[in-house]
């Protein structure tokens, strides 16, 4: 095929999705033998019930998963008190994220997002060709109910909002969320992946609020990040209207088959739960200690501010350097903060210390930048 | 919530995907103890090195999937001599398909199927608001080469060709691929999810063709329906624009390694493919015994026109009844046929023994019917 004819034939189909450029060539997914505090996965095994039933559903690896996810939303309708037709499950609660945004928008059409936040909602809208409006955190991350109900936020088909929030783990009040619900005439997303490491949820709102749709996933409480399994609970309009242009067989048989045997194990990950949160308030005052200011989490990470003198980007790749990953948000307006999730005992030890000695090690570093 | 506040909140929300209605409130998928011949399911277990992968890859559950499935599309990429921008890994190739619509059609744009075909690509097109053209096949199932390079196909953004043909089984000739993917300057998706049972395959031709877009699935011929493996083979730029509007993490950890495991232990289903293919003329033999009218199949199924007197829907309906399950295609143009999968002799024994009966019911019942 000539070039001509390659042109001829690509460029009309590269049209569609509104000049974004194509993946770059793949990077390298595997951290080997390193400590990953980069993407605020929970490091603890399944409930042993749990990977029984994972292994058990292997036997079912010929056949087709159970069409529209019956088992498991019913599943998760029973654990959380809704109908069937309130629930979704999702391959993760990002696959629920993308098929909101599919559902929802138009070209030309606009989404709020309290900001910072989880900058993936940022690439969903512009898929659809969509506007995206960053409405800033009020003063200490509360709620700018102003800004949500008047202002440009007005016009958007949906206002997304975590709580806890990502990345800065901060958590409004539900009551201020029922509020916003009560008072908004826009859908309120709210993204509660966090939510099992905070002091509160919103689920009891759903059946309030038409205009609330809840996101959970067990990728980061549930220690199941790897298996791919999240949930949305909503009004049946929109949750049928979701499950309509949802991938056919979204979900395989062993996501299926753990997501239900997690809903009914719950129990088992208090000691998880707490373990992470005590670690949270460890690992706070080290890094305090340190000298980075933390904003109180809570989450399963820290975002904290590195000392003065350097920027989050620099201790990110010192602490590379070390086999250790964090993550960092130059693009997001947070350009002095790392974030890092809360693992395990010993690697938050190797962190905290390895912080420690990349932080000393600045003042010498500094001192022979500026006598040269 | 006032209903008038409800209406304000949803109605906006749901302009967007054009109509479509929510989906139906859930259908039971369980069909315990029954013979299941309706969804060309692969009814052999995976080779135990595959299962073993599959074990093992579980210790993996709480850590995110590997970005852009870099792993499996190398596997894929050094299994079928490509490189690993021309590969794209999918939850299935059901996957694949909805992101090739969702990259490549905008509303209004129009997509060919040669019909009849796989009528969820007729779904896929409703989503995007995009017109669908049915080219309908030629005399025997042979490419209408002409109707596919100019008539109505001609303005498609694509042409969505599946080889060997679903619901069909029939198999065009890879020089007609060929010819149709040199002189056409459509973009060609060649679904070759039945060609492991088909004598010839045109994954060679992707290299010859920038326009040509191969789609592979571990569903059928692979054991692996339950775990959501799918592959796209084609031109990097077209790879690359797919890549980027993909879920993120769109396969789980089991998905990746029983994929990997599969690409170096293909040998091993040749025992299962050869069954299948002897069972397949067997069961063609036997059906045209009873007075079915049989079409050559390459695939793991068979289109068989019921004997006259009674249609598809019919002959489903008394199947079901004995707890076998089988297609029928009413909307398709089909009325007069059922579609079997190949399943194990056990399986095959039974639906020939059963349809047999059914049959034979059938003289008396219409005698009483006239007598009334």
């Amino acid at each position: 095929m000539s070039d001509a004819k390659l042109t001829d034939v690509l460029s009309p189909l590269l049209e569609a999705t509104g000049g974004l450029d194509a993946a770059p060539s793949s990077v390298s997914g595997a951290k080997h033998r390193s400590i990953k505090l980069d993407t605020n996965e929970n490091p603890f095994p399944l409930p042993l019930p749990v990977m029984q039933s994972a292994i058990a559903a292997l036997k079912h690896h010929h056949l087709y998963p159970e069409d529209d996810n019956v088992g498991l939303r019913e599943a998760a309708a029973n654990a959380y008190g809704f109908d069937q037709d309130q629930v979704i499950a999702g391959n993760g609660s990002s696959e629920l994220l993308s098929v909101i945004y599919k559902a929802f928008l138009a070209p030309g059409d606009s989404v709020a997002m309290l900001s910072p936040g989880f900058s993936f909602n940022r690439k969903l809208a512009k898929l659809q060709g969509a506007r995206f409006i960053e409405v800033e955190w009020g003063e200490s991350y509360t709620l700018p109910m102003k800004q949500l109900l008047s202002g440009p936020a007005q016009d958007a088909k949906f206002i997304v909002l975590s709580n806890p929030n990502n990345p800065s783990g901060t958590f409004v009040p539900v009551a201020d969320v029922d509020s916003l619900a009560a008072q908004s005439n826009r859908l309120i997303v709210l993204d509660e992946a966090y939510v099992d490491f905070a002091p509160d949820d919103a689920l009891r709102l759903v059946n309030r609020h038409p205009n609330l749709l809840v996101l959970r996933t067990f990728s980061k409480s549930y220690s199941a990040a790897g298996l791919r399994i999240g949930f949305g609970f909503g009004h049946p309009d929109l949750i049928g209207r979701l499950r309509n242009i949802q991938n056919l067989f979204n979900m395989n048989v062993i996501a299926h088959a753990v997501g239900i045997s997690i809903l009914s194990n719950r129990r088992a990950y208090s000691n998880n739960h707490k373990h992470i949160k005590e670690e949270r308030e460890r690992v706070t005052t080290a890094l305090s200690d340190l000298g980075f200011s933390v904003i109180p989490s809570h989450a399963n990470f820290l975002l904290a501010r590195v000392p003065p003198g350097r920027n989050g980007t620099w201790l990110q790749t010192s602490l590379r350097a070390e086999n250790i990953f964090v993550a960092a948000f130059p693009e997001d307006g947070l350009e002095d903060y790392i974030r890092v999730s809360i693992g395990k005992k010993d690697e938050m030890d190797a962190f905290i210390s390895a912080a420690g000695r990349i932080l000393k090690q600045l003042v010498p570093h500094e001192t022979s930048v500026t006598s040269q």
